[in-house]
């Protein structure tokens, strides 16, 4: 009998993964389902294959979720996160392996046992974010420990950026290629990490200001800050008694800064709306954050030098030129009803930072392994990048996309016989699909330097 | 029949409280049950007034807080917010009118028409802030108002303070005589009032830094910050259309700056707990959140300056000063365990910034008022000062209990005839109330000035 895929959810991230299990059903006479709630943006992507189908689905249907699931071998949910549960519950009653990028919960987790007796693989983290981060660091990890190193730190970056051609006119040199609403919350709650054995916190208000950067071939130097999360992978990657470890988000030089300015002003506050904020412009918002904004402006009087002020910076800062090319000194209606600043702040950055058609997103990842072996210290440092053909081909699908569907292929082929919950920090996993994603051009590039003492 | 009063709650609020219902209840032939979980401490603020008892009560206790409740004929409840409920319900059932001191919520609002029906009073916010800054504002703007002034700004400043010569050897100028945790947490979420008929927004990471000040004859200048609830005063006060509303918290000057480094380093956070606290000391969790700490110290090696340059104050800051006062360089163990950076820097606030049994508290109260009448401008302050007598008779434990003390006379002696849901926003309370506090010593001293056009 032909094995059926079901895929839930056509979005952006859903391109390559499409591609590339049409592609496979096609030569292994497989057949793929793509279900969504936009029928035409399932149909768009299944396009003319002879071996799939776009089906419209209501995910909350659950007769119609279940025939679909019922009549699959394997399930790959790119739902949001809240939604996956309905999924992965009917795929233990019907004895479906299934696939997801999304972090797994602490209940996930727990149908261990479940997934076992049902016989079925369930996998989740394995698009690139969580996912290839995973993969590629335990091969080295792995490899390093089978070397007798001894691993004294871990640093790991990852940035989801715009080709340089494409940002010409943006001087914050950043456009929206994920989740825009994670990106205006981003460093909220306090960032932790380790190092040289000892817990480090930084506060949200200094996430954007202690930077640290990283030099990448052909793309030269990257600033980066620090994650909120370092700690949970002293854990996950066997690294309990790791002296440092602590992980970064990418930005091209000046975004932080800047960004920065936002956070200060308060801007990215989701916690309480804006009174009336429908009839205010961006303007009027600034002022409100302001202090001693005048009734009727005095000669001379001008908001950009009132604002560098208030920021503390010199009134030449290219903060202040960032800030002036979204808009917010301009008389623009806000236009969102009673919204809190980060919504309104997302409101104009989704207008400001889209993506064009034709634009290439870029993904760069790097990890840093600094490791004695012989009584020397060394550091290897290992780097991907990898940049999307437009808006719809992104890097970002691709890389999101390709260990999913190489994961549903090897399950089908049987070549992979894992059963349970897992996310791909075993070489069960991360082994042959590393192979298969650097045959598809995803390669991590390796660097080894001896450390030499200060 | 002996008319009988029911306090719950014998704690630091409450001294002043009984002693005037003792008082009174010696005078009118009425019987006062103090409460509390600990009796031994309701026995001791009872003493051997034979117009009283100290009962032990675990207010879980339903019988028997039911049991006291129908014996009386009106309850004070000092508890803390969230067990008012149970009390409240209790009064509706046994048609017993009720005082307490606390915020009123929305669901005590709506319990307005219940209590006319049983034709009792349940009155909130009758204590100092909330209450007495009620009371003494509502009759300024009555007064105002019948004068046909237009009140064109409204700017209300209070703090818990300490007599000076009682901070000789504290260079913060501060001690807790108010609820601790609360100081700790001040400012968080975002501060918003009205200036010149805009809304305005200072986010937490400004509200320490954005000060005003105020002058207090015998005590001088006075740095004051802006409370984050302002906009509620004004259909509470109904100046639905005041231009200017800001409502402030006053401490002595320096006390801000100081603060705000503690907000800067993220020591005020309650969100997340610090791993192993209870192994670290002070200066460990300081270095968590400094940068390059070294694990050997180079020669000349300075904390304090470390600390000086990631503030980005002068090494010579007086700021850094009352840091190390605080003892946040030593390496004294924190002890307690797993604990947010708010919880432990409260443990050791409360060490440092305890009451000494002598003592005097102090609390400043001012109102300011700006108003428009005949076509000229003018400014009314009206403002209250008192001071402690010791740690135990506060001005605070006076200034909260003695509204509520008189609000209870009046009702039991029927000069009140109020029913139904109340804050002593109204004249039928404040004008008695304010009356009788003048008495007793709790004055406003109102002084008019013209402001001139610039």
């Amino acid at each position: 009998m032909k094995q059926k895929i079901l895929i839930l959810g056509a979005g952006r991230a859903a391109t390559a993964l499409i591609d590339y299990l049409l592609n496979e059903a096609a030569k292994n006479d497989w057949f793929v389902t793509v279900a969504d709630f936009d029928e035409e943006l399932a149909k768009e992507k299944v396009g003319h294959s002879g071996n799939g189908r776009a089906v419209q689905l209501n995910i909350s249907n659950t007769k119609k979720r279940r025939e679909l699931i019922q009549e699959a071998d394997i399930v790959v949910s790119l739902l949001p996160v809240n939604l996956h549960y309905l999924v992965v519950k009917d795929c233990l009653t019907y004895k479906k392996h299934i696939v997801t990028a999304s972090y797994l919960s602490q209940e996930m987790y727990g149908l261990d046992r479940e997934a076992r007796k049902a016989a079925i693989v369930m996998v989740g983290e394995m698009g690139l974010d969580p996912g290839i981060d995973h993969m590629s660091a335990m091969e080295k990890i792995d490899a390093l420990r089978a070397d007798n190193c001894k691993i004294i730190a871990f640093r790991s970056y990852t940035g989801g950026l715009v080709s340089k051609e494409n940002l010409a006119d943006n001087p914050w040199n950043y456009k929206f290629t994920w989740n825009p609403r994670n990106v205006v919350l981003a460093g909220q709650g306090t960032a932790q990490y380790i190092s040289e054995g000892k817990y480090k916190y930084i506060p949200y208000n200094r996430v954007f200001q202690r930077l640290d950067e990283i030099r990448v071939d052909g793309i030269g130097k990257l600033e980066a800050y620090v994650n909120r999360d370092s700690l949970l992978y002293k854990t996950l990657y066997h690294l309990e008694d790791i002296p440092t470890l602590i992980r970064y988000t990418l930005r091209y030089p000046g975004y932080c800064r800047a960004w920065n300015a936002l956070v200060k002003l308060g801007w990215t506050d989701d916690t309480y709306p804006i009174i009336d904020s429908e009839l205010m412009t961006y303007r009027e918002l600034l002022e409100s954050y302001l202090r001693g904004v005048f009734k009727q402006y005095p000669a001379g009087y001008n908001l950009r030098n009132h604002l560098a002020d208030f920021l503390r910076i010199d009134r030449s800062d290219p903060v202040i030129e960032k800030l002036e090319w979204l808009g917010i000194f301009e008389k623009t209606p806000i236009e969102v009803k009673n919204a809190s600043p980060a919504v309104i702040l997302q409101n104009l950055l989704q207008k400001k930072w889209k993506l064009q058609p034709d634009d290439k997103d870029l993904i760069v990842m790097q990890h840093q392994f600094d490791y004695e072996k012989n009584g020397k210290q060394f550091r290897l440092s290992s780097t991907m990048k990898m940049y999307g053909e437009d808006s719809v081909h992104t890097a970002m699908s691709k890389l999101v996309g390709l260990p999913i569907g190489i994961f549903v292929k090897l399950t089908l082929q049987d070549q992979l016989k894992l059963r349970g919950v897992h996310i791909p920090v075993i070489p069960e996993i991360y082994t042959p699909v590393l192979a298969e994603l650097s045959e598809l051009g995803v390669r991590f590039e390796d660097k080894v330097q001896e450390l030499k003492a200060e």
